[in-house]
């Protein structure tokens, strides 16, 4: 993010106790459904496949569905992709995402003209 | 929360490498606001007094004048108020919590519709 990058917003959802939807388990979704693989998708967050796999079983868990099935072979412990659950899981998510970052982009920019223009590097 | 609680929506605004507007900060400059203390502030969110003066550096770092002034002496190291910066953080962070909530209700909606109506204890 540059200087002259504009706020970003991130949203999480408190669907119940002890359990949210946020850019964590979303972008674990994105990467699942990209790669086919939990271990690809941790590795490009830099998440370890024990987390990104706890992460799924917390979601499998909360929703009606499970929101991944794996199958087994392959070089990494089988393929994964996301069932229709997670994939609406995924769509709602962005939906919630976006429509919160167009709502309060003026509030946002607002927020951004009370920091000084040059920050110093922390 | 009650399982007929509807979701809550949580933001969290980056607004440069390394910091961010959340919850936690939010709460907090509420907390002095009600409180006048930092202490007890940071004591009602269950935080300690360190990590609460940490969050009121990050922030009086971050913008261009601190949001948090301090005074004196009392029992619990001096009185603490909102700056006019700091009441402005806050309301602005208000206003994006009430539009991304408002924005994203429906979609929230349609997320815990997907989760069971009976959830285990967890």
């Amino acid at each position: 993010m540059s200087m002259n990058d504009s706020p970003t917003l991130q949203v999480r959802i408190k669907l119940r106790p002890g359990f949210h939807m946020g850019p964590g388990k979303a972008n674990l979704l994105e990467g699942i459904a990209r790669t086919g693989s939990i271990a690809a998708a941790g590795r490009d967050m830099g998440m370890s496949y024990r987390r990104a796999w706890s992460l799924i079983e917390a979601m499998n868990a909360a929703f009606r569905a499970p929101v991944v099935s794996t199958s087994r072979g392959g070089s990494e412990g089988g393929g994964a992709r996301l069932t229709e659950t997670g994939a609406q899981v995924l769509k709602i998510y962005r939906d919630v995402q976006r429509r919160a970052e167009q709502a309060t982009a003026a509030d946002c920019g607002e927020l951004a003209a009370l920091m000084p223009e040059n920050p110093g590097e922390t």
